[in-house]
């Protein structure tokens, strides 16, 4: 097929009349399709079902220690649940704090506590003039929607394959004492499914910022989340990097099994030095007397160790593995050579990246959407819902069944040539 | 027996004599026993191991409105917990959202998200040269640590039977915009047990404060939590009143299930206003997807209805009330007449609040610790660990085994004596 840009326009335009006749068929259809967010499919959820029998009346809940998981206590988490997502996140036991069922309840805490009381003995941010983010774009809306909401001031930078543009990155944090954090997903990135390069991560272990209280939002969302057996991704371990680079306290880690077990029902995680975890414990003894016990309990008599939790996400890998295949296959046999857009090919994670003709993601989301199909919101991977280019959309490929998700990139992909088409003839 | 204030200073030092002698042989004893926090028993913990088999990896885990509770979704909670603990809470569905393990967790977000953001569109606290609580005493340490974390300056206001001092509650928070929040444990109020007469909560919800952003921090934690089936303290509610008054957004109400089912793995739960609802959202949503739904479906399907609920707390009266009545049973025998002390006799909750002479308690209290006993650590019941009488003592009768508890509340009621005789005698 011809590239776009090298069609007359008159053979453009007799394209666009056959597109727009297919996109009333389609319309006819009356389609509610939803390739919007993240969640994992219902045979997914159904893997997990054992973990509604790993406890039950006729059992003992107490854990390793002797502690009774049903009563009060143990602030920071049983042991063995320590030790499973100590295994999962690469991290020593010691460095952790298991918490409630939401990482992103665990970074929104981190944030506002340094609002109200500042980092290891700093100001508290909601003292100072002015506070920045680094925010690699594209990025988690989740985590712009928290800095925003806290009137941190977003910084864009732009993500590469290898990771952030870490040229930028180095030289903001060493300038701006007002930037005080970056957000990552350095593994199978939200929504590119990129992983930050062995380069990327030491140097990121190496910044040398001008505030000391500057943290990296390490949300490792996709750690052990990969889709094939033999082409994974693999990361350097971030805190066992900053200790050598004789930055330790510079990281806090975020993870859950949030998309291993049930999203909403699972276990979160900090790791952290253990200067950082002393600082949180601080607060965190006054908002709670612990997390719930009997969920880490649950969580580890299911798994029994960090091989189960592999074994069970090999599961997950061969429900939607042919999803990402399909969307994959499907873009390269409708768009593959036109030159009206890019899309990425992860090894893991939640979602694959399309880069539409700049102005034009605007326009194919809401001409989805008039078919039926939800996309993820317009600009929503960028701070302030603004992409100066109008041109990424996040493609959720998990949670639709396949038949329903082939139907729906179709139509995504035909309203991609429509709206580039239109674009080129600058209609 | 007679009055220790009435004995001769010869006839006192007999006593106190005796009274080393028996407590020399109580430290040969080597005991360790602990009367400090209020926790549930073992056999209490016991009674809601049905939980564990109210979810199985065979049954539906959808809720009333078809949602997969293993998925994300329903920021507020699920639509069946919310008319159980609207039931328990005595509030509308729609006044309620549901949260995770504990309730501490929401106040203590409340606090926070006042701090960072102020309460329906007013100045947030942390841009406010002062902001006062009002602390009913004696009170509840861990409300305190929430306000002290925050540099909220605490002013201790005096309890009676009826419950706080209204007279100057009113006229402080008349007089003084600075003043923001009280907290409130109205039933079975810790560490008193005492209930709010209908004439105070009806002065709370009249209350005519000088902030717009002044709120009733009402942490009702043990409102369904009696002792006997025949003497039990009925509390007006609050939101219905604080609406009739003409005051809907005055109060925030909280509760859980963390001494019903069990502590740290139950659901928390806040009812107020729609517009302090709305309000709250805006904030919760950059917060977290959503609580944990599977538990809260583990306890609808657990309880089914209040009733289920109401007979499940019939069960852990009747394992508590005898250890209330050996307490009580016991101060009596062996204090009463003296002169000496006075303590509580609660129809409900946790704890019974000892108030012994003035300058005594804390040294009654170490004096119990050197030989095995621990009692809740001195002046916590007072803002800032500081009881201007030295007077007050938390006595927590639930967890011991009752044979311990007998054996710890005699050695307490021997300190309360050494100590008395030994301040009577000017030692």
């Amino acid at each position: 097929m011809k590239k776009y840009s090298e069609m007359s326009k008159e053979e453009l335009k007799a394209e666009l009349e056959q597109l727009e006749a297919s996109y009333k068929e389609y319309q006819g259809m009356n389609l509610t399709l939803d390739m919007s967010r993240g969640k994992p499919c219902r045979e997914q959820l159904d893997i997990s079902m054992g973990m509604m029998d790993a406890l039950n009346s006729k059992g003992d809940l107490s854990c390793e220690d002797g502690t009774d998981c049903r009563n009060y206590g143990l602030l920071s988490g049983i042991p063995e649940a320590k030790v499973l997502l100590g295994d999962m996140m690469e991290n020593h036991p010691d460095n952790i704090i298991i918490y409630g069922n939401s990482s992103l309840n665990v970074m929104y805490d981190t944030v506002a506590r340094a609002m109200t009381h500042g980092i290891m003995g700093q100001t508290p941010w909601c003292k100072l003039d002015k506070v920045k983010f680094l925010c690699p774009v594209p990025g988690y809306d989740r985590h712009f929607a928290i800095t925003e909401y806290f009137g941190i001031e977003m910084i864009p930078v732009p993500m590469h394959k290898s990771g952030p543009d870490m040229d930028m990155v180095e030289k903001l944090v060493a300038e701006d004492d007002a930037i005080k954090g970056i957000w990552c997903v350095p593994k199978y990135s939200n929504p590119q499914g990129y992983s930050y390069s062995d380069d990327t991560v030491r140097r990121f272990a190496r910044l040398k910022p001008a505030a000391s209280d500057f943290r990296i939002f390490w949300d490792n969302a996709y750690g052990i989340h990969h889709l094939y057996d033999d082409r994974q991704d693999y990361l350097v371990e971030i805190l066992a990097e900053c200790k050598k680079a004789g930055n330790p306290d510079m990281v806090y880690k975020f993870a859950s099994t949030s998309k291993i077990t049930f999203p909403g029902s699972g276990i979160a995680a900090l790791a952290t030095s253990l200067n950082n975890l002393e600082d949180i414990k601080k607060q965190l003894k006054n908002q709670t007397i612990g997390h719930d016990k009997v969920n880490q309990l649950r969580h580890v008599r299911f798994f029994k160790d960090i091989h189960g939790m592999t074994e069970h996400m090999k599961k997950h890998a061969d429900i939607i593995r042919p999803k990402f295949e399909a969307v994959e296959e499907i873009l390269d046999k409708e768009l593959g050579g036109l030159d009206i857009g890019e899309w990425t090919k992860p090894n893991g994670g939640y979602f694959i990246s399309f880069d539409a003709l700049e102005g034009c993601a605007g326009d194919i989301i809401s001409m989805a959407k008039k078919a039926g199909v939800t996309m993820t919101e317009a600009a929503a991977t960028w701070p302030y819902h603004k992409d100066p280019h109008d041109s990424n959309i996040r493609i959720a490929p998990t949670f639709p069944p396949i038949e329903d998700l082939k139907l729906a990139t179709q139509l995504f992909a035909l309203c991609v040539k429509i709206v580039s088409a239109q674009k080129l003839l600058g209609a």
